[in-house]
């Protein structure tokens, strides 16, 4: 590096330096709050590897000496996610005067409790593959599911984030659910509440909101939106209810939209296809929408496809 | 670690392998079939780099030396794709009763049909590098396209991944594939059977599933559904013909659905963006949808614009 | 290996090297047009710890020894960067005829201009990201937002990709804005322009297109295309204004389509789910589709949803 070169550089070193404190807001230097995204997600496999034995290692796993393999998982994970938990709880404001010591017994004890709710995870996701296995004849078996199927990966990876939301972890578990995005296509944030047997055919462009609570049994496809009315009240609508609630047994088909706090569609109900819902469903209802005419054509002479009842007909062989 | 501490992790351990035991279903512990995700990825990568040279390594391949570089690849291939065969074949139910040394072999047999394949790959995959170049003004050159199209790399895997389910490999494709899923958000399955020059632009959302055909010179874009009407029956659809047929020279726009089995698209014709198709479409016809009527609010003042023919008529561009 | 076996591998090599000639579109074998995406993706990833110091390095950055840790990435950055840009120079046919000390000095000299405007991108993403949080009552913090929301990723990706295509640097800048599409299903192409506080929610299925010109304080939502109406023309489409122009205050809500270079969406418009536009929008207008009509199916009993001014006042808490 000649002398002109250097001088250079050290202008845009200095110029950085100064964008550093002119900007702060996307700036961490100094700062106790260095979450490791990395090894978030490292933690994240290793909590898979727990509650799918087996699939996601290169070693064969034995019987005689599986407890030997868990053992070191969980104290990896215990290790590794306390440290994490540690650095998140500086970012929530009750933590602000607590001690070095306090935040640290708090970051352990939160740890205790999510490792204590592995079991019950294996529980629901075993019920989650069965759904998806029943739930699709291009299924070869279930091992095919855990290996490949976004819609398991993605609601796997928001069942482990939604146990650290619900023990008031900040931060972390948003890592987690927006890694699953990135992977599948699938955006649930991790303060949605699901029930159990829920299964993501496809899934690509799923949104699902922070206040979306969905009962037992429930089926979406590709591109179904659960979301909210209105963002434009921006932060002032913090912790309000925003997103819908889906009872138990609905099936919501690709493309649908339903929005709003007090939108509540309900038991076995079945929504088609692009439907687009602001308001209630009652119990068993099947809704779908009257599809837009259809114009044919053909070397330039042009027909319309009448509509109506037909059109609505064409429909039902999906519900 | 402190006793309590020891005991704790002591007990969580106990009920994790008590889990084991309970849920099975996702549970692979002393079992054969070890598929590795991973080497799986690898194997594709190494595949990849056989049908693009000199693409996706990162010295510079001589004409002179090439033999070498490619047998190594091709080597490495045939080594670990037999081995992954192998084990997932485990899985059809056809090879439960065979030998270890009946499933080596038929693995070593499927893995050297598939590499004398490759040649064909790359003859079908330079074709598919074309088209996207002929269909997308804004790619820069053929090269722009290879390194960096989403499109083509989901084909490329899908033609891959197709080759080995022809092969009746079960598990592997499927791995495949949706591998190409998360990296694109298009989610094709590897048993749909897709003709030469094929093309999706920018492809987020596109879902074609598995018992789709499509012919030759066909156009799709993102958020495009080659999908099943209902798959209510799940698993006793299986192998039924579900999904739709496309012949030559199709172009579908964004966002439209195609269902069902029975539905074929004819020669030449242009399903518009978001028309939702459920029954057949014949030769050279251009499907558009009657947009849905637009209403424009000015500070209060709010009016209805009229369609009806010219609403179609402002899609003709498209066509 | 046995004899038989040497000579089929032989003979599949020596297939695949005739190929390769045959085949030649997808061959890069004795050039120099060797881009390594792998590098094009780290060198991202640097200047991302440039922009956003200490959210994406695992050790504590310091105030007092920050300028050492900023000027060796940065020397990291111009190396790789010039290296990988000169490779990039050989694919622009004006540098065909230019020697080797010539691309070098171009290379070095569009390098140092795209360092030097490291401070901007910061001052312009620092905007993006207040953007984000002021617009999403889910944001808890702002470095949640830099941590994991897919759209500031994208836009962080796209900004850093304009500059180096606004300095006529071919293909590194899609290798950069594609790797974005991957990770988030976000498709901006690196020619679009876009102004300051930019934010885009969720995002799977975005398409901005490369003629696209966006305003300052635009707000757009999952599944929008800001597309062309018709690619049929193929490359002789190329350089021609073929996306739409969005002007300042612009909020664009999931699904819908803009399509067209004349089409110009006026100052402070809202464009409603799903809607399907191809002509001008005028300022502050606020624009929504007539929703489908929605059957219910109760046990049998059917009944259609009468639309009209309700449907669309349904949609009026959107605005």
């Amino acid at each position: 590096m000649d002398k002109s070169q250097e001088a250079k550089m050290g202008q845009l070193v200095a110029s950085l330096l100064d964008s550093y404190e002119e900007h702060a807001v996307i700036c961490n230097i100094d700062s106790d709050n260095r979450l490791n995204r990395q090894m978030i997600i490292e933690i994240l496999e290793m909590v898979r590897q727990v509650l799918f034995p087996g699939y996601f290692v290169e070693k064969k796993l034995k019987g005689a000496t599986i407890r030997y393999h868990v053992g070191e998982l969980l104290e990896n994970i215990d290790y590794e996610l306390t440290k994490q938990v540690e650095k998140a709880l500086n970012y929530a404001e009750e933590n602000k005067a607590a001690s070095y010591e306090e935040k640290r017994k708090k970051a352990e004890d939160i740890v205790q409790q999510f490792l204590t709710r592995l079991p019950w995870l294996r529980e629901i996701l075993a019920k989650d593959v069965q759904a998806a296995y029943d739930g699709d004849p291009a299924a070869f078996n279930t091992d095919e599911i855990i290996f490949s199927y976004p819609g398991v990966f993605a609601i796997t990876v928001n069942r482990i984030a939604h146990e650290l939301h619900i023990l008031g972890v900040p931060m972390i578990p948003r890592i987690m659910t927006e890694y699953a995005h990135n992977l599948t296509g699938i955006d649930i944030h991790p303060g949605a509440t699901i029930g159990e047997y829920f299964f993501i055919d496809h899934g690509t462009g799923v949104v699902v909101g922070e206040t979306t609570v969905i009962g037992k049994n429930v089926k979406i496809y590709q591109g179904v939106t659960l979301g909210a009315l209105s963002t434009r009240g921006g932060q002032s609508l913090r912790n309000v209810k925003r997103h819908p609630t889906l009872k138990d047994n609905v099936t919501v088909y690709s493309g649908a939209s339903i929005l709003g706090g007090a939108t509540v569609i309900g038991e076995g109900a079945v929504i088609g296809s692009n439907a687009f819902i602001t308001s209630s469903v009652p119990d068993h209802t099947k809704v779908s929408i009257k599809n837009p005419e259809l114009k044919f054509n053909v070397r330039g002479s042009v027909h319309v496809q009448e509509l109506g009842q037909e059109g609505f007909f064409n429909r039902k062989e999906r519900d």
